[in-house]
């Protein structure tokens, strides 16, 4: 399981949607031999998790892991209990406060999951697709947040004590708007056919009206391009 | 759910071993309602789940959540692999290093579960018992880290952005020795027949020659008394 100790080496978290596998391709073009993490955890959108499979196996990373956690247990949000996803929502109702999506510490939980799978495989380095902007009402999706979290990590492990090397956590997007990011992605060749990013698919397809897929279909809007993914109803 | 709004609520990790038996004993005394969480997580000591469950019941946490989460899929550690538990080693070898029975991320990965637990019923404490003595070749289990991940935590959730709260991590037993906690667990009445600490139990007892059930002997001895738990060899 250890790396190759020729090329340098990453864990990224992988969903199965636009922005992580957008991720994916950034940190393969920055040279790192690329670990994918995914989390089966009792969400709506199983089919995210086989799109994450696709993904993986298409970008020829070089191991792809799907972690069960049972978030369920914990209930309080929206993607893990019976409270109804939002649909229809405009952008401006997007931004009110933090959403009902919102699940409580999911970043800080798939992250220490990353963090432990980096220090088994000595890697220093995690990527993450963290959105500041479309998910401002994500307290976990914001770069103080992610700054903290580096700093702990580096009190939390083996080498981070011996002073041996220093944990980075890589969040390109964090400020980039969708279109922006669809952009990059386009230009590393993603093909966002594969992605799924809907909160609540309908038989395996985007919904398109929940948040996701409106902030999503907008982004393709934007750029003037049509999004090559298959939608139940737009 | 959601937790009585007329008594101070508190998350305790609870392995069903010595310390953080003491823990919660701990917690219970200084007026908060408990909410116990243990992980299952591919460790070979599932009896200590069992033993976790006979002590949340018997002092009357108000819920208790065995967490799954597979770490076994990360590898890394004696307690989740199938690297062997060292047995009969000395103090002195103890201190040597990082152990293999150090588990990667493991209390990352549990207050972070903690952490979400705490969220959704708005407690504003988590307790564990890490301790900085017996365990100095753990990363984790220093106040610097405790320290580190209280930051961290009270930017990644709703409450910490709102202002509304801080978290407070407890971690009563951390400059304590074995003794001192077993001490303090008999003044709060704790059953020390009912917790299990062993890395590698024989038949549902402890083995008696692990790091773990060294330690905790050896704890009773320095006090004078003897262990109440049944062990397999001694």
């Amino acid at each position: 399981m250890k790396a190759n100790a020729t090329q340098k080496t990453a864990v990224v978290l992988l969903s199965g949607g636009l922005d992580s596998t957008t991720v994916l391709a950034f940190a393969k073009r920055e040279g790192f031999e690329t670990y994918a993490l995914t989390f089966n955890y009792g969400q709506r959108h199983q089919p995210e998790i086989e799109a994450a499979r696709r993904i993986a196996a298409s970008m020829q990373v070089k191991e792809h892991i799907v972690a069960s956690i049972d978030l369920r247990a914990f209930g309080g949000s929206a993607l893990t209990s019976d409270i109804s996803v939002p649909k229809g929502r405009s952008a401006e109702e997007m931004n009110e406060g933090i959403p009902i999506t919102y699940v409580p510490a999911r970043n800080t939980i798939f992250l220490s999951f990353a963090l432990a799978w980096a220090e088994v495989i000595e890697s220093q380095d995690i990527f993450l697709g963290i959105n500041a902007v479309d998910y401002s009402g994500y307290p976990d999706c914001r770069p103080e947040y992610i700054e903290a979290y580096e700093k702990m990590a580096n009190l939390a492990t083996k080498a981070g004590v011996k002073g041996e090397q220093q944990l980075k956590i890589h969040s390109p997007l964090v400020s980039l708007k969708k279109s922006e990011i669809i952009q990059l992605g386009l230009e590393l060749g993603v093909d966002y056919a594969r992605t799924l990013t809907c909160y609540d698919p309908v038989d395996g397809l985007a919904c398109g009206q929940c948040d996701s897929c409106k902030l999503r279909l907008k982004g393709f809007s934007d750029l003037g391009i049509e999004d090559p993914a298959a939608y139940a109803t737009i």
